[in-house]
């Protein structure tokens, strides 16, 4: 109570801001003032309505500074990753809907065109702001704004070291442009940052120190006849170790044609508010390096972020998260399974090696790193990468179990493709959050990667019912011939006693789960434990089904195809996948190749983007929920 | 006659290499005539076997050196695209297959593991060598290996300007491995390169002018108290400016944590084997710059690099490359349609942009970039900026006409996925390459495009039937709501009259070449001339076809389909991609949606990688040539 009252009194100044019009009317002085209510708000809403909370907590200054300085929407802000964008929904006119943020109907997580102009682009996937923005700024010179658009890139340090964000800054000097690039650098991505760029940065903040003795050293070699002017193309050994003192006058984003300037405190809003004033005019890419703190302003977040990137709901005074009471007989997610069985696998079979791109948490191959740290790679944000650099590793005969989220893989097509499925190399794709993902919406789910996947020669396609059958898939991948994918949902699965003994399966066989004689059910996947209920339900009603889980879609079991084609007229798939091109695709090409004359009739996501929402909501609206299977599948039996 | 007495006296070293066993045997002052001897076998094998002659003309020197210091092919070479890689094959057992080159049952144009075992890795899209090298590298020490084993990526400036190479880049001195990295620098990609990198690199040659420069502007700015020590952290105006003088002496490479050696004269092979030598055991990730010239060694090639990157056959003595008459009623490339007619339509459309990536010249958009440069980018090898770039344009009202091969545009498919479908922005994607691609083979097939394009919601797709339809469709693309493929092949058409009068075309409906009541023919894209051709044929022997072209896979005319569910009991599909999630998919899926009972036979491409061959023959090879459509055809009548 005494605390909500607390709350009231601070929030006079958010409360007055209904659009950025309303915040460029405070004095500068004010400013901090607001940064402190936009955190107290975000504390208490993201405590009952969960979302991503330490990186948004991390950006309140900029997302005030930017919309105080620049002439939001005319001038545009593309977010990188909308993680860090809560503060700019905040100030552009959501504020009063936040309590819906990522709930069916409500606001997106995300930043979204649709939503609001304010939001210039959209940023689920990481590193494509430089890009989207360098385009943007283009267009305001191709289509002769009248008044100049300044176009703000907003990039956090993980996303920076997407191959994405390299092209578009190694093409932001290419042609004249105003573009503007803040590296928000909170040494975090999910999980810590990794990569060479990553400690480049955290060397950029002590340049001051470095400067002095660069020069100092220089001379000395230089008298010491080490280094001569004529002589810089002889091979310099002493290089490396001469390096750190080096390296920082000049920096790579200077090396790449982009003025730098930092890097300054990404929360002293006043000085902020002073730089952007002093750079937003100037002509050419610009680069401003920000340091600041992912969970700043809330000790438990500060002190970890990684628990804090999305803590669920809290209690703000505590900050005690309420997860649900750790029961060793609970079912656990299906990502620790899979984390907790590799290492499993990797205890007896030393080739196995375990690669992740800034997903080890989220994919829980963090188990995998603690256990056998040389063997598991932690790429950072880089899924080509990931992918080619477990061709290589499988083309020197070790076993790479590649675990990526299906939404982020769509990255790295094109290694699967050439890289990986061209040699037939046996890499292990353990593809993450598979299907609908639930809150984080239309850019983050997994519903292509079935389809995608079928056009790739040499590829086998998998996806467990279960648990246990993640745990067999696992195991059996680490003799496959080729590549294998494994594919599977996120969140909690169903079974607390998950740790079977694995089983060796046949790749390419599928296995009768109930039999009757109504209807054949085909189903791929955790979708087909919704099916099993729709087919006890139908069983209470009296049809009687015979449902296949396939487990495999390539090779696709043609047995049980065989069956089906031979002893029933309609044949139902289900998929918790695009309609176009998966399961139901390959049953009915099949069916039509062999010369049958079946139905089929396909379950699965429509072609089209599903939104924010439960994911039992989601399943509803792709008619995949179990009450909208059995009423198809009563409506086919009735027609 | 006198020429090759000539050349059959040069040869006599390079007849004694089977192996690179045999090379090693040599002294390091026989290599300059080894190099020589290779460059004239280069140049007479090519003159008559058509292949990529500039780069490996400019790559002698290294694969020399390469095979002479490290002991292949327990040692890795990884090769950045295969384009260089000539040399290293002539050593490598390869020789007297030379004539073979590119042609069915012969050797690769690019590196291939199932070719040689000295083909450590797959090269035909650029800039993986890096990632696959590391992850061999790292294997290495993974397995144990007893004898400590090399690995070297030589990859070219154009090809490190991707995103996956910097990723690599950025990874390959997070963990201990001994990765040699070959910069292969000829300033140039197919065509000039772009990017700042680029630019940075042709710095990287001139640093000992700079260097000196750079001292004693510093001591002169800091005595007129315009740099201090402590004010390093003040926005420094000057520093632009100031950039290029003092770029010089710590490099990108360094500030990613890699040693950097060079430049060198890539072309002193010497010298190449005294540095190999010297920094081939060191510890740690190295990269060795090296400036070469493309082209080297042949006058001809060295002025015009671009046009002898791949000449077709020439006259050796001469240089005179042997094209085709000119005639202006002759049949030109699609490419060349493809790029006049967006002119064209930018000449009268002014928000009309270009785009390519580093295939300005192979997509014929230098037209455009000739025409309207401020209009046009080419951002180099780099596709996913290429389409998340375009998606920025389009946000701002612009329309952009982003022309990228089949193969190439695989590496975006997240970009069209989340970039530009989910906002629905209308990017015009010109496809080029479409389908099969003869002599380049598996690594550059344009075949799976339709299906992984189908998958994406938003996404118009279509082919035209003929440079007309091509015309048309180019034409109609700047009208869509949405984001539109268009998707044709690589090479000459066959209507010499191509500059129709384009026509505004109605998203998503076919149109019927040829009625008859024996079987319904559904054809998209190029491949439907085949069908023409086979359906005139069938004709002849007295069985009636009603052909239709269906120009659009999505949305698919539904009318075409309805006409042909209730006339036909078989209908056949026919497309130059891959059957899985293709056309003949569509097809059948609609069919089966609607209840029709109707056979659908599926023609395209088989799900496996096809091999280099021509065009004619890939297609005989899959089923899709005219004469194999017409068996197929009577055998579907006859049973």
């Amino acid at each position: 109570m005494n605390n909500n009252k607390k709350i009231e009194n601070k929030t006079t100044i958010l409360e007055s801001i209904i659009t950025p019009e309303d915040l460029r009317k405070l004095s500068v002085t004010e400013l901090p003032k607001l940064c402190e209510e936009i955190r107290q708000f975000l504390i208490h809403t993201l405590a009952k309505t969960p979302g991503h909370f330490a990186s948004s907590m991390g950006a309140v200054e900029i997302a005030v500074a930017l919309h105080y300085v620049f002439n939001t929407p005319y001038d545009r802000i593309v977010w990188d990753v909308g993680h860090q964008a809560y503060p700019h929904k905040i100030l552009t006119g959501r504020r009063s809907k936040f309590n819906t943020l990522r709930k069916k109907g409500g606001i997106s997580g995300f930043p979204n065109p649709k939503e609001s102009e304010y939001d210039a682009f959209v940023a689920g996937h990481a590193s494509n702001s430089i890009s989207a923005a360098l385009g943007m700024a283009l267009a305001s010179s191709i289509n002769n704004d009248n008044i100049r658009r300044n176009v703000v890139a907003v990039i956090g340090d993980a996303s920076i070291s997407g191959g994405l964000a390299f092209e578009g800054l190694n093409n932001a000097s290419v042609n004249k442009n105003n573009l503007l690039i803040i590296l928000n650098d909170n040494d975090m991505a999910i999980d810590n940052n990794v990569g060479a760029l990553n400690d480049y940065m955290a060397n950029l903040t002590t340049s001051a120190t470095y400067n002095n003795l660069r020069f100092k050293l220089y001379k000395l070699l230089k008298k010491a006849g080490i280094v001569t002017e004529g002589g810089k193309h002889r091979i310099q050994r002493f290089n490396n170790s001469l390096k750190s003192l080096l390296s920082n006058q000049q920096n790579i984003f200077e090396g790449l044609n982009i003025r730098y300037f930092g890097p300054f405190d990404g929360h002293d809003v006043g000085k902020l508010v002073k730089v952007l004033n002093d750079i937003k005019d100037m002509e050419g890419p610009r680069i401003l390096h920000l340091r600041t703190k992912k969970g700043k302003g809330y000790i438990p977040a500060e002190k970890s972020p990684t628990i804090w990137h999305a803590p669920g709901q809290f209690n703000p005074e505590t900050g005690e998260i309420k997860s649900a009471a750790s029961d060793s007989l609970q079912p656990i997610k299906y990502q620790d399974v899979a984390g907790h069985s590799i290492v499993e696998l990797a205890d007896s079979n030393d080739k196995i090696v375990g690669i992740t791109a800034a997903m080890a948490s989220g994919t829980s191959l963090c188990y995998m790193i603690d256990k056998y740290p040389e063997r598991t790679f932690d790429v950072g944000i880089s899924e080509g990468h990931a992918v080619t650099f477990a061709a290589g590793l499988a083309k020197e005969g070790l076993r790479p179990y590649c675990c990526i989220y299906s939404t982020f893989l769509q990255r790295a097509y094109d290694n699967i493709v050439h890289d990986v499925a061209l040699q037939n190399l046996p890499v292990v794709f353990c593809i993450d959050r598979g299907g609908l993902v639930g809150d984080d919406g239309a850019t983050h789910q997994g519903t292509l990667d079935l389809a995608y996947l079928r056009t790739i020669p040499n590829m086998v396609i998998s996806a467990p019912y279960d648990e246990h059958y993640l745990r067999n898939l696992l195991f059996t991948a680490q003799w496959s011939d080729g590549p294998i994918s494994i594919r599977y949902p996120r969140g909690k699965g169903k079974i607390a006693d998950w740790q079977n003994v694995p089983q060796k399966l046949v790749i390419g066989r599928g296995r009768k789960l109930s039999y009757g004689n109504d209807i054949a059910i085909l189903s791929l996947g955790t979708i087909g434990q919704n099916t099993s209920n729709a087919v006890k339900i139908l069983k209470s009603e009296g049809i009687e089904c015979t449902h296949y889980d396939m487990i495999f879609l390539k090779p696709i079991d043609e047995t049980i195809l065989e069956e089906v084609a031979n002893n029933y007229s309609t044949v139902v798939t289900i998929e918790e996948g695009t309609v176009n091109g998966g399961l139901g695709s390959a049953v009915m090409e099949w069916i039509n190749d062999k010369g049958y004359s079946v139905r089929v009739v396909r379950l699965g996501i429509p072609d089209r983007f599903i939104n924010h929402a439960t994911v039992e909501q989601q399943q509803k609206e792709c008619g995949i929920d179990p009450d909208s299977i059995v009423e198809t599948i009563k409506a086919i039996i009735k027609s």
